[in-house]
């Protein structure tokens, strides 16, 4: 079966945008605390829409008071398309809190599951049907199975931001060096190391967790990983441990890391008053 | 025939600039409305007549709104040569929208078909008249080849904008690295690489329309890639899908990637009005 | 015993917050001097609450005198959790003096104690007992190990700011590199080589201390490093030396390099009238 | 001759300094007319003199309009040394129109003639004479040699700044990688690649003009190039068949590229009001 | 003799601030007439004292007008220790011609003599007599070797700026690559191939004079280059020759170039009129 394709399948779901701000602290404490009161009543109102996407039982946007000198706030939002991630940062732009709010950076990806386990099984049953590889029949064929499984996953494709303390994201990519390079690396053997690599993270399961999304086209880097928990030692340590697993320690590319406490809607106001808690 | 040239044909056409700008939101929101209104109908004026370029037939340049931080707006101009799209820089500059656009970048190019399918061919048929290879004998036919072939690809050299909802720009170069280098590849399997790559592409076709254009000697990166589609999903699938082909997997670097959403110029004033649709 | 894991064993102390202040010289000579001393009292009265984390006997936050354009204030802080440090980043924000301060670096990480030593004797130990690698009992046996360390190492584990006029921070990362990838180096040479690596510290110790911090899925780097001592020198000498060292020679890769002279509180109100002593 | 020194012999002549602005649109057009048309004469007049550097014949300085967001105008100047370049910053910086200018770039250098031809040649007359290598009398005969192909030279010493519609620059280095290393192949193979490359150029000579300037120890990379033609796919066609070139292939480092079409003073009033031509 | 350590003995001296500003040119325009003439007096009284260190014989600190858009004003200040050197940077900030002072980049560092002709000497009569290697009476010998030369060589590692027209900074670092590793070579080696740099170093001796200081520990790079000369053509040719030495061909990394026109503090008044002679 060597001529299957190399790619791995995978599910698509939430368009996600993070938006990290860093806040005009000098500009707040110099303006009236009347219109600070004002202001602050105003952003917790559209956070709260937000929070829900307008109307959802879901919590689809949620508020991050951030760590160090990268921003100082942090808004992560899950929509149904690109669309409506562009008119949440058009919403945020026309409320009165963006005028302290400097943006300092963003990412743009789609919430996916990648289907490493089910890709053979997914195309060899394609294939087994008498098919052409990327035919026309072949192609239907892979595709009526991602659309089972796409409804099977959809709490995880369509997820609701977990309810945690601490948030840690950052981007990756695969690595394309001239010698190590993960998109010349067999299925099987991306496959294995896949499957070990899901190990880890199971174990930590209990304590953190995460929600993968793609980038590749949409934003500088292949992947954003997103990660939940109520111990920030946990992130430490669970990136630590994946860092000694084969397709971290040779494949895996790191961008920036960013921590945040959860910053509930209701607490935003005393935050504006330069209180966390 | 090993004496000849590794420099495949290419064909080149319009003049392309990529504008990316910030859209100063502090700023428009504390402007008066009545201004706002008169600004926002100056800019529609003015992106409708660049929008056919003073007159012509085809879509020459085309706005879209930007997700993430990397900027609001885009615009992405074709012209016949460098002095229109300099005279559309120093024309958006006059006008009063632009009070609130901040360039954070842009890139500059000319829309280029590479001929690695004829390019052999061409140099066989100047050569086999017995012309010394690079002499002005043989220049003048392989010149006079490219010609004929120019005025058949005109509608792609000097396309209009496909009219897609989605949008999706990077740059890109081929590796010259220590050990992996595609200036150093024989002729012959950079031309079969090229040609399993356009396999994918055209695979594809249906979903999305892409637009290479040539900026060696012109900006950073050796190519920039638009892509069209009326789905995002499929900018992250075809490029993940390409990236585990040989001339991507091994050859490709690329820069950063820039999505943006279809704003037809009649539609600008509610987007300065907050709203997407 | 090749099963065991080749992660080695941490233990976490204080939350660490390092923050480089860029000062707005030509604000504060241009703000009239009786503001000055008023703001200078209201500042040098919140440093020394910080100073001793609001009550504490432990010098919790210290201040420094940056030398070059890289900064012109660092402040350096030890708090029990993460919820402290973003408090005291909005406590500062909230302080006249912060008018004047321009947040230009960061870092954040947790006091880390690496147990290359004790590591495998800890597995052994709850292997010994039968448990599973990674299993329940296995974990419970290890974790209750580690609390006991930790409660032995508690002074390290939760530091006082060391009482020294010179002060050096940098960050680094072991390296994953095509051919020299320090997490595909075997434990036991890991060990070894940090084992070595700590002799020349500890030859050193008597002129400089050390406080290491892991930052591995906090920040952009893996660990942050800081010195202190009464000889300026002694930075250049010590690092010089572990250049030559197989960890640092081979697998070391450094940031950037910030040094300050320390500037106790009741000094700050000199130092902001141009008089470092 | 193994011991004759490898490093080729140059010639140096005037000294350049290329400077990169914006243009503060938004500043200009919030400007009073009158004063803009004051300013415009008074920038042009300065802009006048320094094309002839103050009264001679030719032209030592050109002006042209930068296409893409880094930068709006361009400025190349050649002089016979640094203190008229650093004067020429100066005469700028007094001149109105530079409360327009936002310089965001530069360029230092020294026109440079590389010897690769001759400079064996050179080395083995100087050491034919029985004089030791590097001894007194050899440098003397060396110096010799070299000051009577300086005044032959002159004329591409100390350049008129080409005629022409369209200008490319860009900085670049030779490459000193791990295996790949400019500066440890033997000088032979060095001249054979320098004379093949060489060709390339005069085969694109009748087009394209280009001067080679050097920047070791002056600015950050090791030479400037600047390309002038009337046709801008000239410099993509030429810089792009240099790509597959040995010399380029392998041992070339790019920097930046930046491209312009000239702007004769006399219309930069036209242009300061909005219009190219 | 394998036992001795890897490390060559260094001798250090003088500390150094580099300071490199952008001169705000605009704001200085706008300026009156009389108080620019009185922000110039006092900026010359202010860097007349710093040029002998407030009473001093020696030229301590130097001023140089910096060519291209790196910086206007270049400052490198010699101070016996790091107080002294923030102490400088205190009282620019004081005084008023601060006001139109951008810093933009600096360097930290301290004189440095680096001892690889005479360690292994030293290393060896400590062994010679017995003591073991890094034991105290080892390092009590050694260090009384250190102490000896220091005293010998004070003038050079407490240098006055030597009297040149041109001067050229760097930062530098010794590689530490993958395959090409300064830090694994062996001690003699490394001997041998400083020996022949020093070489070149000393033929261009008569024409430019420089200062080598380590920055270790305390800035980016490990070491900082400054250069003196009369001809900034001497620059060129000799860091270009120096590329092709094995130390430098090799295990050299460069940062950016810096070159400036000495600019005697009572030309400063002249300079800040336009003039720079």
């Amino acid at each position: 079966m060597a001529q299957l394709p190399p790619v791995p399948l995978t599910l698509e779901g939430s368009g996600v945008l993070h938006q990290f701000f860093r806040f005009d602290w000098k500009g707040w404490w110099n303006t009236p605390m009347a219109d600070r009161e004002r202001i602050a009543g105003e952003a917790a109102r559209l956070l709260g829409e937000l929070e829900r996407a307008h109307g959802g039982t879901q919590v689809r946007s949620a508020l991050y008071s951030q760590l160090g000198h990268k921003g100082d706030l942090i808004l992560v939002h899950f929509r149904d398309n690109f669309g409506g991630l562009n008119q949440v940062e058009l919403d945020l732009a026309r409320n009165p809190l963006y005028d302290f709010l400097i943006q300092v950076h963003s990412y743009v990806s789609i919430v996916e599951l990648g289907l490493y386990e089910s890709t053979r099984k997914t195309y060899e049953e394609a294939s087994a049907k008498g098919h052409e590889t990327f035919g026309p029949e072949w192609q239907a064929e892979v595709q009526a199975t991602l659309e089972r499984q796409a409804r099977a996953m959809a709490p995880r494709l369509y997820p609701s931001v977990p309810d945690t303390k601490y948030f840690c994201f950052y981007p990756m990519d695969r690595k394309r060096g001239e010698q190590v390079n993960w998109y010349k690396v067999p299925f099987e053997d991306r496959q294995q190391m896949m499957h070990l690599h899901g190990l880890i993270g199971r174990r930590y399961g209990y304590q953190v967790k995460q929600i993968i999304s793609g980038s590749i086209g949409l934003d500088d880097w292949e992947w954003g990983v997103d990660l939940f928990s109520d111990d920030p030692v946990a992130f430490k340590k669970l990136i630590y441990e994946m860092r000694f697993d084969e397709v971290s320690a040779v494949y895996a590319q790191f961008g920036q890391f960013y921590v945040g406490i959860r910053l509930p809607v209701e607490k935003l106001p005393a935050w504006l008053n330069g209180k966390l808690e």
